[in-house]
């Protein structure tokens, strides 16, 4: 039985309803995550350079010893886990394969939405992943950047939020979708906001229950005397983090630990 | 007199109205803009974070050549100024103390309202400069962080602008405010939908003229044959920052240079 920690990156907070699951799901197992809160978000940013942090932010786990690393960030896993799985010396899972098969399974129509960031949405990698399981699915995809300042700011329920979910919701509701791909980690904390815009016969697909099942079939499932260790690194603001974390773990974060990159910008 | 250009960092697209402004009063002058929309935004992130980004950022136009620096960003000037005018060998200016003069100037009845990032909020780099300039002030601030958001996502005047604007200033408007400091450069773009709802009795103060009204106290106006030239450098989104640049500037954008940062986590 490999004592090794398992690993999970994120561009910031919205990763931990993904370490949350694998927590409960592998109680035996030790879990690293590396939230780069310095660097949030990434779903604005260029391909190449999320593929760069997504690089840095993977090798920093397996420094810290990771036999597998889990990217929680939608925008990342979208972008850069094909490069992740030809560089890295152990296996990597992104979430849009098992959020794919996930809404794949609940679709009874075969009309899907997906929404997500603009990296996410600009690289199909929901659609492609859909189609490859099942090419009669239809998908519209519907990007909403707004969706995570907003769950930052701790407005899941205010107006503004219900205002803006209705703008960038209403033309999915149209395409008689019966399943919506919630393709960005930070979305499940608008959960509840966005079921009761869309109603209640459209299944939702949180990512986090999806990419714990693959990690299930994959990596046996310990039983020692031994509870798991949490170990808990950002690269910015460790005291809003923790307030953060409390919150969507319900649970204190003793060792939080911030790591900071090397300086200095230079012409390509 | 001296060739060497003027350097202008930003975190992003925002401080573009900051480079409109010096550039229309500054025409012989060559002026270099680096716009850090890899990081981008600075608002959230911690004191120690933003010291650090504005060091490499600033470094990185001193070895451009640049003569002097403006620092663009609210976040950045309310966060880092000290520290880069104690490291860098050539004169800086930031945007906050020439922004409380302005604000100073303008009040009658010395109620004064500063809205701004949560960074720049936090710092209260615009109450004590605006009280060292007149203690008699009576300063009111908000941090506003969805309308980095909003703005970046072209809603200028959008239903949900109005409603976020409603949100947050209402409760500055019981004040009994005169004058508004618009504290972050991307808020500018947001300026007749804020201006609509405060009513045209408050005034508010943008500082991208107050910032230049102040570079045109300490360098002397060059006056020569040729047109001074402009550089741009970004550290992501070329294709996103051209955009947007020339609907802010009212100009295409010809050369612009994306530059890249040493790679590596490191435990502190």
């Amino acid at each position: 039985m490999d004592k090794k920690p398992i690993g999970i990156f994120d561009s910031g907070v919205g990763g931990l309803t993904v370490f949350k699951e694998i927590r409960k799901r592998f109680p035996f197992e030790d879990i690293i995550y590396f939230g780069d809160t310095a660097r949030v978000p990434y779903g604005p940013k260029s391909r190449n350079t999320v593929i760069d942090y997504s690089i840095q932010n993977a090798r920093f786990l397996i420094q810290q010893g990771a036999k597998i690393i889990v990217i929680a960030c939608n925008t990342s896993s979208a972008t850069a886990l094909i490069d992740l799985q030809k560089l890295l010396p152990v296996p990597v899972l992104g979430v849009i394969e098992p959020g794919a098969l996930s809404a794949v399974k609940s679709s009874g129509n075969k009309h899907i939405g997906v929404i997500g960031t603009e990296g996410t949405i600009r690289s199909q990698a929901y659609s492609t992943a859909i189609s490859k399981l099942d090419d009669s699915c239809i998908i519209f995809s519907k990007p909403c950047p707004l969706f995570v300042p907003l769950a930052e700011e701790g407005w899941e329920d205010h107006e503004v939020t219900q205002l803006t979910i209705k703008e960038y919701l209403t033309s999915l509701l149209h395409k008689d979708i019966d399943t919506l791909v919630l393709g960005c980690t930070h979305y499940p904390i608008l959960k509840t906001s966005i079921q009761k815009f869309v109603g209640s016969k459209i299944t939702l697909v949180d990512s986090a229950q999806a990419v714990t099942d693959k990690l299930d079939e994959i990596l046996p499932n310990r039983e020692t005397k031994e509870i798991g260790k949490d170990y808990f690194y950002v690269s910015d603001n460790e005291v809003k983090f923790k307030q953060i974390a409390s919150k969507i773990l319900d649970m204190e974060i003793d060792k939080l630990i911030k790591v900071k990159l090397g300086e200095g910008w230079f012409l390509k």
